[in-house]
């Protein structure tokens, strides 16, 4: 297996990473720069996961993965995480559970909504020499932004009273649970693991989110 | 089986009104006008469901559902759909099922938030005696908030490629699909089923939202 990843994008290429060892896949991964997308995913007949607002001019994202032993090339979120379910049905645990596609694509889209407000420090990922100025104007707004973000957690974490376990569906790891720790480990990443501000967010809910990334430490490393 | 609720709060009576029908229980319905909420809640003993924003007056929400036959009396919308369900497991569906209350909740915010633009026209509802000038007003904006939920619904829908039927799980109906049913329902009363508005409603994301009524449409009625 081969995951083809900008080296931009460390934040979906953890979330396939969590992914993928979970499921015991073996893989290795393949980064390339943004502006070569789409001429890497024609040569290996990627297909474009969207199309542009022009409704014309096609979009190519990614990761890609491209499975050896089949042949099969996926290049949509989802879709690659159907694909693995199907093909590695035995191999590691189902990610998305029968019928619950639709359930697992609104949690989702929840999730990504929730850490909105920090998306300035996830640009912030993408540069690899900013100066001082820069980073510093948008440092200034950080403590506002988390406020946000907590706010929009501990919505989240009122949902979670329904559950009898520390992860959405009970005690086991899903394909929802991976985009949770995906955006933690992220933005731990980008505050600093010693620092105050992520102190500040593994004390939220009772810990909750500092649990979730504990529970997917063993899965959090390229294997 | 006896529900509380205020003449004016139509939506959630249609929700919990689709939710005893689905499971053939036999309820009557008692109508009680806002101020007199509290009084009635702590004279039959049902819980506060939040505490106001000042963190220590006690807020008390209907519907409250009243179980003659145990003598339980309930006040929080899920905890009410989850004691139905293990109260009687055998009449009707499950609404929730097991390990699912956590992504159901998510969802339902998900249709809460898809509606919110036509709050002020689920205000209107409210009002008994509207003048004239207050309704143009109102319904002077209606077109553009439309199209705001008609793009929420858009990105909902597309939730729906992950389902292999026309709810959100399979062909089965949920506590979930009630809490859509419920939304669409007070809309349609709102437009009125003969207008233009309505008609184009039900012509959005290939007739999903009318499907989603008609599918219903046995359970809609008090029984």
């Amino acid at each position: 297996m081969c995951i083809s990843s900008r080296h931009t994008s460390k934040l979906t290429r953890q979330y396939y990473r969590y992914a993928l060892n979970l499921k015991s896949l073996s893989y290795h991964t393949v980064y390339i720069k943004l502006p070569d997308v789409e001429a890497l995913a024609k040569k290996i007949g990627a297909a474009p996961t969207m199309t542009e607002p022009d409704g014309v001019s096609l979009f190519y994202m990614i990761p890609i993965i491209q499975d050896d032993s089949t042949g099969t090339i996926i290049s949509d979120s989802p879709t690659i995480v159907a694909y693995l379910d199907k093909t590695y049905p035995s191999s590691g645990p189902i990610l998305i559970p029968t019928g619950m596609m639709t359930l697992q694509l609104a949690f989702s889209s929840a999730v990504v909504d929730a850490f909105t407000p920090l998306w300035p420090f996830y640009a912030l990922g993408l540069m690899t020499k900013m100066n001082e100025v820069t980073a510093v104007y948008f440092l200034k707004g950080f403590k506002k932004l988390l406020i946000q973000v907590k706010e929009n957690l501990g919505k989240m974490n009122k949902w979670f009273e329904g559950s009898d376990g520390n992860f959405v569906i009970g005690n086991e790891p899903y394909f929802i649970d991976m985009a949770i720790c995906a955006f933690l480990w992220f933005t731990r990443g980008v505050v600093g693991e010693e620092s105050e501000k992520w102190k500040d967010v593994v004390s939220w809910n009772a810990g909750r989110w500092r649990r979730y990334l504990e529970s997917f430490k063993p899965y959090e490393k390229l294997l």
